[in-house]
């Protein structure tokens, strides 16, 4: 199943994909259920089966072109992103890499819907930003000090992930800070494909695209810290947060390219077996 | 003005203080109100005039200790944090500073409200927890490339914040990560005081006691990038948003004394002119 947040006529909404380009809207499929993605997956027990249910059969009520998508989660509790985790990114950026995972949050404010435009940051403020391809993962249920072996019990789905970033801030200092979370700077989306569909991420390559143009290709096998630990990690802190979302990070570029993006570029963040997420870059007023 | 944001029989509300220990709860002295503090400051055009007007003469509805009070702003867009911004606190690190501020953000479910218990983690995971007492301002209404003349315009109201801190996640690497935003971790009251009442700032000090003793004690004047200065840097970044929190730093302890906290302990952090933000500590389970 994959499902999509989206506004149509300036109202918010969550729907299920039905083929290539139709969404069935829960508004009219199931009317009872809360209007947001991260409300159902905080307050509806059984989600899953329910809205499989509620839209089985069920003819689209709109098609994409007419609605425009918000970020999968909009507002998530908290969007944890993970740096240096794959060897390749690593190599290209020169940094050490500790035993933990390196854990930053970015904010809502900086995370667009798929379709919709990334802004470079003002010239004179930044020479630098950079598309970071990623596997983004959804809780799906409260957990706390959960074992490796148990975490995939905790995601509710996977969507693609530009983790945009300002590598000008991002080294004023030893915190990516804002760097890390320019308004609009990074793109989540097209939808969160369940887990039961999407089945092993591990099979699976995140292949990102400037114009056309391919520019990382990766196993998502090569990475570091895995799901499972990147998730075990965070749950030593906090009572993971059903809507949280977990970014796992970015591999290297292909050799000798670069991972700028600029006002006219399009970038396209495709994970094999989900989907591509698309945006525009404009630049910033 | 001094705003609470509490809970009382299961219910969410926002109130206005009346002397020491009066709520007038604006669900009923202003009904058309939305019913959180960051709805309203996103909201309510005039919102300070409105309120006021609204409670003027009203008697207190409830009493403080009949409510349970929450985060000022319980779920902000964004918590920004800034490290090493008192040079006191600077000198007791033994860290580098930048010629930029060093930000970095926490998670609402890392922040309780005043009375409510801070958690220190397993002794396992964590040997050391420590306060931060601070000065956290909330932002009014939204702004983008802030010059920092007018960044005083921008803030709503300000507030006493524990930015608790686990030394141990917080040094895992270079990021601050899951160190600085543990559930529980950090606490945010009692109330946001406007900015009318609280004045200058920087005529203020922060004052933090455990069981009683004092720990910190500086003047707010000798912080280092001002408020001003925070403010105008987050604003090039993105557009501040209502309800958004910058904390602004912590000064170093007492000569002598750690910033240590433990379960049965009570940590109060002051801030003269403003109140005082008082928490229990317990054990993680």
């Amino acid at each position: 199943m994959r499902l999509v947040s989206y506004e149509y006529n300036g109202q918010a909404g969550v729907g299920v994909m039905a083929g290539d380009d139709g969404i069935v809207e829960l508004s009219t499929a199931a009317p009872g259920m809360p209007g947001s993605l991260r409300e159902i997956l905080e307050s509806v027990d059984g989600w899953f089966d329910k809205i499989a249910a509620a839209v089985d059969g069920k003819a689209p009520d709109r098609i994409l072109a007419e609605v425009e998508l918000l970020p999968v989660i909009p507002e998530p509790q908290a969007t944890w992103c993970v740096a240096l985790n794959y060897q390749t990114h690593k190599d290209e950026t020169g940094l050490d890499r500790s035993a933990y995972p390196e854990m930053f949050l970015r904010m809502p404010i900086s995370v667009v819907g798929h379709g919709q435009s990334l802004v470079r940051p003002r010239e004179s403020m930044a020479e630098r930003y950079d598309f970071e391809g990623e596997l983004a993962a959804v809780i799906g249920k409260p957990g706390r000090y959960i074992p490796e072996s148990e975490a995939f019990e905790y995601i509710a789905g996977y969507s693609c992930y530009n983790e945009g970033s300002v590598r000008d801030y991002q080294s004023h200092n030893r915190q990516f800070g804002l760097g890390k979370t320019f308004e609009k700077s990074g793109s989540f989306g097209p939808w969160m494909m369940t887990q039961d569909e999407f089945g092993d991420p591990y099979q699976q390559s995140i292949i990102t695209r400037l114009n056309g143009k391919e520019k990382q290709n990766s196993s998502i096998n090569l990475i570091l810290t895995r799901i499972e630990g990147i998730i075990a990690y965070l749950s030593e802190g906090y009572t993971l947060q059903p809507g949280d979302v977990v970014v796992t990070g970015t591999p290297g570029s292909i050799p000798g390219t670069t991972k700028r993006m600029e006002p006219g570029d399009v970038c396209e963040v495709e994970i094999t077996g989900l989907g591509t997420l698309s945006n525009p870059i404009i630049a910033a007023e």
